[in-house]
């Protein structure tokens, strides 16, 4: 299978603490990456998991509260000293140029590489980057502020060769990759050979959806379905609820109900808010609606 | 003696890492606390130090790069969130409030407590601060940018009461305060008991001087003259030094050189550039001149 991890550099709520930073990920597809949300701290996070700063292909921010951008300008000023000369792309919603150009501006003013800022309209879901690997769009959210969350779909790979009937029908290797797309055989005496005999079926598509913060929103499910992974803020307990609603946050449960509605293979959940001691309430509350959940938790790795 | 102790946060240089933060100290002088520069993750780093937050009387920016500046907006934010009430002073170059007002306007909004910038003249050395307890003054630094360092200077503390004395003259409760201040007794029938019978000297006046970023300046020598302890960048060593002259920073050896003109009793070298694998060559370079030097760690306590 194709590479298509998750590096969680960040999993925290407002406040940062030693053990746990505020909001940031790394989609790694095929070795590029994605950077979803920066909170501080992001860069020395970025570093200790090893991957190359120079895979990085674009930033998604999901709104401009600072507990998921206050490590974006350091980030990028560092990415200048280490001397990056590609085009960086960072995609957010209203107010991104107005809050971060000035800094860009005036921090980054002899950086080597472009930094490009791209605002997006977090009302409607739509397409916002692809590639051959990739498909990304966004997930229109309820919070506080303009917010929308990302989902990544892989695109489809080929199907796999069978090289034993390769060989039997002495196919040669110029056609090796029409015949990955799809394409038949015909033999010198004119006998098609079907495709499925040829090959076997390519790797199921696999899906990466990223909804962090929100109030709970039933209308999600349906542009999640049948989502290969799911992060999902569960700042709250069930005993916070009305909280979580006031300040347009989710309960693990409701979460949780997000996932088993929109069918979804596996949940994590994320962006604890810092009163409880231990996550294991939230855990619990939300494997009684979808089994298949657990934590996430800074530098933890989630191979899809 | 009064407690007087600098908390190193972060000693490193441009680049933070997960083993070293860009700038950034504590001055705890009797508990209260000044902050000097605030690079990208102090917020965190102060957690780790247990210091408390809300002691926080000030901070000293001193100039507006990022490695000395990152850290502030998340950490100005994250005591919004802690509740803090009381004002907040915050000091440094021109273009402080062109460059940190909208983002204090933005992303600390609904801040419980007023935060004050001051842009100060890095040009001439000023008294800036002021309380019972400690006088604060600008130190004029040569760097890229506008750049002043800052010298703490401790209050003289009262005289000690010499407790035998107090109650074989039978002195009163009431009269402590006086005496400590440097009242002579009166006895019932006249004579009159010098105070240097009734004290001893009250501790010496200690001084702590942060130096950075800065070209080797030997006008500094003056205003830092028998300061308790000087820190000092030191970001290049002597095979450098061209280098540090057209970047506008400090060999180890030139700061070693401002602490030996300046009768410093203490140098501590910081903002180690990243290249150097150790910083042994720094610090051997800078005891060749002034032995008594170490070099600054993160999560370092330096008791004056």
């Amino acid at each position: 299978m194709e590479k298509f991890e998750i590096h969680i550099l960040g999993c925290g709520a407002a406040l940062p603490t030693p053990k746990r930073l505020s909001s940031s990920q790394i989609v790694n597809i095929r070795e590029k990456l994605f950077m979803l949300d920066c909170a501080e701290g992001t860069q020395m996070a970025l570093r200790r998991s090893h991957l190359s700063f120079s895979h990085l292909q674009a930033i998604f921010l999901t709104h401009l509260h600072g507990d998921h951008t206050f490590g974006l300008i350091g980030m990028l000023s560092t990415f200048g000293l280490l001397g990056r000369i590609q085009d960086l792309h960072i995609y957010g919603p209203q107010d991104l140029q107005r809050i971060f150009q000035p800094q860009i501006d005036y921090f980054c003013a002899d950086s080597p590489y472009k930094i490009i800022l791209h605002e997006i309209d977090t009302k409607t879901p739509q397409t916002i980057y692809e590639d051959r690997s990739v498909s990304i769009s966004t997930l229109p959210l309820s919070h506080r502020v303009p917010c929308c969350g990302y989902l990544f779909q892989e695109k489809p790979t080929p199907r796999h060769i069978r090289r034993d009937m390769i060989d039997f029908h002495h196919i040669p290797v110029s056609q090796i990759n029409n015949i990955k797309a799809g394409m038949d055989w015909v033999t010198d005496d004119g006998t098609v050979i079907p495709n499925a005999l040829l090959t076997t079926p390519s790797d199921p598509v696999r899906s990466y959806a990223y909804c962090t913060d929100t109030t709970y929103r039933p209308q999600l499910t349906e542009l999640l379905c049948n989502v290969t992974c799911l992060y999902h803020e569960a700042t709250f307990a069930q005993e916070h609820a009305l909280l979580a609603k006031n300040t347009f946050h989710s309960t693990a449960q409701q979460a949780a109900q997000i996932a088993l509605d929109a069918h979804a293979k596996k949940l994590i959940l994320g962006h604890f808010s810092s009163r409880y001691k231990s996550e294991d309430i939230l855990l619990q509350e939300a494997q009684q609606v979808f089994p298949n959940t657990l934590l996430a938790e800074d530098s933890m790795k989630i191979i899809l």
